[in-house]
């Protein structure tokens, strides 16, 4: 084997420019929503109850697009509103509403509640971290496992402490770490005794149907747990087909209790008189079912499936036997996560951007982006061809052995 | 003549359904964008500098689009932001963010300002007054004349009273009395000395190609007035394709200030990671250029102004000799203003209510949905075909003359 440095200085001489950063479907992704692109076609504007979606009006979206995604998500149509492009804004304002109305249960508005803080489990989501850090929101870490959040922990958190009125949740092939929260995990979190009336979980079902195997994982159903326990307005259920149709121009979702729903309606009825129902109706007509829906993530499936297999293929040829190097082989979503030993994972960074490969910065998956460990680095496999990715990961693999050897 | 009595009877009972409460346009000015449903057509995802369309990004809108629209809105293009489909939304949250974050110039989030009020003039438009009710905004009214809001009030309350951080205007064509400001109107607004650092103008140009006459009328341009008055950060523009395209399915835009264009990049970049661009570029081949949006609007314009010329010829055939009633015949927009005696206006809204004829509210031209004199009836006529049109307007004569001879 050449000697660590050595293989460095050849990688930088290649000359290379590949980006593993960003979450983003790839062109031929893409491509399997071309038919979007033509829809609804001249003519069809008529929604299944006969509104013309061309016009204003309609803030819970249309109601044949939010049937195909109810099953999915885990929520009653009834309860289901289906807006703009993007889940990220429903998040950042359901977390302004909660800030300047009173959500149902609280006691005050959240600007007038002293200190707010979220728990953040990590490693996580920089863009969730982002959302609070911006609201002045506090975040508070706690660990992930292989079943979830470290439960005893959130508990220990929630349980005294009236400030802390939430917690971020990537529950199904969470970004980075493609965990698959387990149903006694997702059971407590719906039942917990908390020390705030208006504790929220963030539920990000980003990735409900983003299955990497035929084995389509199922989570438990949060909000029918969580009205059992008592605690009907607890969960909020993001999620979006950013990732399914157009990265950019697709549709986003968000499911609650009939309280919060009509509570989001109200607030939600000053800033606008509705979505783009136009694109809702483009969606159901190119999704048409969920049957639809299935089979349009299969193709998905085909095409990025190939480019993770890589990447753990030339992690495993180069790192089975090394002790402290580790990764995820997630079962869906969008990342894997890669741990380094303590102190290597801005190193390994640093070595990577200088010989052309652009990895996401080491602390992101952490809060004021700050990994305590220096260890976690997120690969984002799916946007580059498989050739890309595979010169990318041996490059990685060449930095990760530079970084060990100087140790 | 009938009397005024008798002829009401008659009237319900007709049993009419009609409805001139709100502007929507109509199906036949929806129309008119019918190529805009199968646009951009497979294959079609490119812009002009070769985005992807499709993928996420682009927090600015695409620049061909916004260039079709900078000369309208009279914002240059490097600072005009093209967004997702309701520029109520970016009203909104640009309130909402000066709440949370300091906006250019200002001493404090304004959440932390104490007591923050908003200039309305009145009559004015009802969901501007929602947005500013809804955050906990107050609103301090001044008259509208001829030539907009009654400046030296305005100048009078921004001269000494710090809380006082902004005005709403429609500058052309207002909701609801198609009043155009002057040049010396915009001129005294932009470089009015005004006690709060950090005012701003939130400059919503809804109607700014909506001419119901050749006269194209323009206004000054804000923006300039202000920057060489020493104020670049005052004036907040907004606009939409709503009235030009499609109603619910448009394209919104916000220009101001560099420091402002940044401010607001910097927090929306917290919530989305970028507007519909696909709608952006469908928007963009859709109307092609400054000229193709002007030939659009004189095909709106064809289809709408028999409907204000037939409010018009009624209200003229039954008031023109009486005392106390009057009504705007707008170059532009989407309403009439009848104005009754003090008093009446409630009772009209209600008379054409129990006979089937549904009118906006008597007091939502004003803030919380009063209206002190009572006297303020906005009329919408683009909704319905002409000869419904004919019908509720001959419907609202009769109400009138009830209300008149009952006095």
């Amino acid at each position: 084997m050449t000697d660590p440095a050595t293989a460095y200085e050849e990688l930088k001489a290649a000359g290379l420019t590949l980006d593993l950063t960003r979450g983003k479907p790839s062109s031929e992704q893409l491509d399997l929503s071309q038919a979007l692109l033509g829809l609804p076609g001249a003519g069809e504007y008529r929604a299944a109850d006969d509104t013309d979606t061309r016009n204003y009006g309609g803030l819970m979206g249309l109601p044949e697009l939010r049937e195909i995604f109810a099953p999915a998500l885990q929520v009653p149509v009834g309860q289901l509103v289906a807006s703009n492009n993007a889940s990220l804004e429903l998040m950042h304002d359901m977390l302004v509403h909660a800030l300047l109305s009173p959500v149902p249960g609280a006691p005050t508005r959240w600007v007038e509640a002293g200190r707010v803080a979220f728990i953040a489990p990590v490693p996580g989501y920089d863009r969730h971290y982002g959302v609070c850090e911006r609201l002045g929101i506090d975040l508070v870490t706690v660990p992930m496992t292989a079943d979830g959040p470290d439960t005893d922990e959130v508990e220990r958190l929630v349980a005294d402490d009236p400030s802390i009125k939430g917690i971020w949740c990537v529950p199904k092939y969470s970004n980075p770490d493609g965990v698959v929260y387990s149903d006694e995990v997702v059971r407590r979190l719906a039942s917990m005794p908390t020390a705030a009336p208006d504790f929220r979980i963030m539920w990000d079902n980003a990735y409900a149907v983003h299955h990497l195997t035929t084995d389509e994982v199922e989570i438990a159903d949060v909000l029918t747990l969580a009205a059992e326990s008592g605690n009907p307005d607890r969960p909020l259920v993001f999620g979006s087909t950013s990732k399914i149709t157009l990265a950019g121009a697709g549709v986003s979702f968000f499911g609650a209790s009939q309280a919060n729903v009509d509570w989001w309606v109200k607030l939600t009825s000053k800033k606008t008189i509705g979505p783009d129902k136009v694109n809702h109706l483009r969606h159901a007509l190119f999704l048409r079912d969920t049957a639809g829906l299935r089979a349009h993530m299969a193709a998905h499936r085909e095409l990025i499936a190939p480019k993770f297999a890589a990447v753990d293929r030339l992690l495993t040829e180069a790192f089975a036997d090394t002790e402290g190097v580790s990764w995820t082989n997630p079962k869906g979503g969008y990342f894997v996560s890669l741990t380094v030993p303590d102190g290597l994972a801005s190193e390994v960074v640093r070595l990577a951007k200088e010989a052309g490969i652009a990895l996401t910065p080491a602390g992101a998956t952490h809060p004021y982006g700050k990994d305590p460990q220096d260890a976690t680095i997120r690969l984002a496999p799916t946007l580059p061809p498989l050739d890309e990715i595979e010169r990318a990961m041996a490059g990685v693999v060449t930095c990760v052995q530079l970084a060990l050897s100087r140790r």
